[in-house]
């Protein structure tokens, strides 16, 4: 039997997903966005056809998946009155109860990544967060996800605010770190290219260990001199010092 | 004609830098270290002779590579009085100019990558930095780089000092944010593999894309709400709450 399914949401997540739920079989009959052009521009790509008004939407749906911007959600959710079918939304932050009045089955389908449209994701080993109001829903949700996803885990409201906290000091904030080697590097005419081995290398190098055992550089050394020559440096930029001494002392704490 | 060399010191970088030298042809005749288990295990490896005194080096190699710690360098090269041959470190940070009277020919010889002696490296795309005290030098130096990689760079010693500073930022630093992410997924029972590929594709996505236009997360987005519960989730941890502030205001910031 075919699932159908609805996406609610046009931008990066929907988009994957989309493409990726296709691929595996699904048939996405609608997809709805704000806008007829981000809406015809994903449905285009997955044969689906574009709406920009919920209250057209296919109630025959198995599935609708709501993939907009977290602040947007319960917004979307208040115009949903279904009668059957699971809505889920793909938000690590918000909690799953803002689906409430929409359906008497809803969840949370959270794939952890980050997404752009122009590039094609292998969910493959992508980790996907599902929790659900009730057991069949959960199943159902495990079940789909699996389909694209060989990492599928049920997580529930309190772990997944803890999996987001986790991520942002993983990904944003490493990515924050590249961003502030970036600037140093431009403003002495040098190129952030020399570093991107080492970027990631140390993000591969703790697939199988601990990153508090792999810990090199001079806080981890207690190497004051270096530090001293690195603050020198940072002189002119007070955030960035702060930072640098900050980040040092929970390293050499945390030896 | 083989070119010999000789190499001071047998931890992580010498261990790694003897094997891929070894296998390009080259003919390492000595290694030195301290002790004697640790300077045969690396001989025995690459077919060199273990010495643990400074004067029974081979006088007769074409380049003396010391990779032992930074602390260490100057202590060493005040042993070496070598009438022939390059000597040359490895390390980011130390200065060329404390080889001087090891050789009238000295330089830097700088990999940037981290290494563990038993994960054997590939060289090919690893940046080597060289820098000699004349001509001569840095060109044969590049030239023996440019035999184990192809990313080989001339730089010289305060742009050096500003590449290292940059690479406690984007590894040193990003591998601490990794740390703290475990920290946090450990006292909630969960384990970091749940990341893991969010943190591969953090780096990855740098490769053509400037950090900070691919910045994600809640600080970027101005989502006061989010920050707020992840300061209060983190309450316990004056630290850590510091780093999250400080961190999420440079991010929002450089918008």
């Amino acid at each position: 039997m075919e699932t159908k399914i609805v996406l609610i949401g046009a931008g990066n997540v929907a988009t994957q997903l989309g493409i990726a739920l296709t691929d595996a079989g699904y048939r996405v009959s609608q997809v709805y966005s704000r806008t007829k052009r981000s809406a015809s521009l994903l449905a285009k790509k997955i044969k689906a056809a574009a709406i920009t008004d919920l209250a057209k939407i296919d109630e025959t749906a198995a599935v609708y998946i709501i993939a907009v911007k977290d602040d947007a959600i319960a917004e979307v959710a208040k115009k949903l009155r279904l009668e059957h079918g699971i809505v889920a939304h793909t938000s690590g932050s918000v909690s799953m109860d803002v689906l409430k009045k929409a359906s008497k089955n809803y969840g949370v389908f959270y794939p952890l990544l980050t997404f752009t449209k122009d590039k094609k994701v292998d969910f493959k080993t992508v980790p996907i967060c599902i929790e659900g109001s009730n057991k069949a829903t959960s199943t159902t949700l495990q079940y789909f996800a699996k389909s694209i996803s060989s990492n599928v885990q049920l997580i529930n409201s309190d772990q997944r605010k803890v999996i987001h906290l986790a991520a942002v000091f993983a990904c944003n904030f490493s990515n924050h770190m590249y961003a502030i080697a970036d600037d140093i590097l431009k403003k002495n005419k040098l190129s952030l290219d020399i570093l991107k081995p080492l970027i990631e290398e140390t993000a591969l190098k703790i697939r199988d260990k601990s990153p508090a055992k792999v810990q090199t550089g001079p806080a981890v050394r207690g190497d004051k001199k270096t530090m001293e020559g690195h603050l020198k440096m940072l002189s002119g930029d007070k955030k960035l010092k702060e930072i640098y001494k900050l980040v040092s002392a929970t390293i050499s704490e945390s030896k």
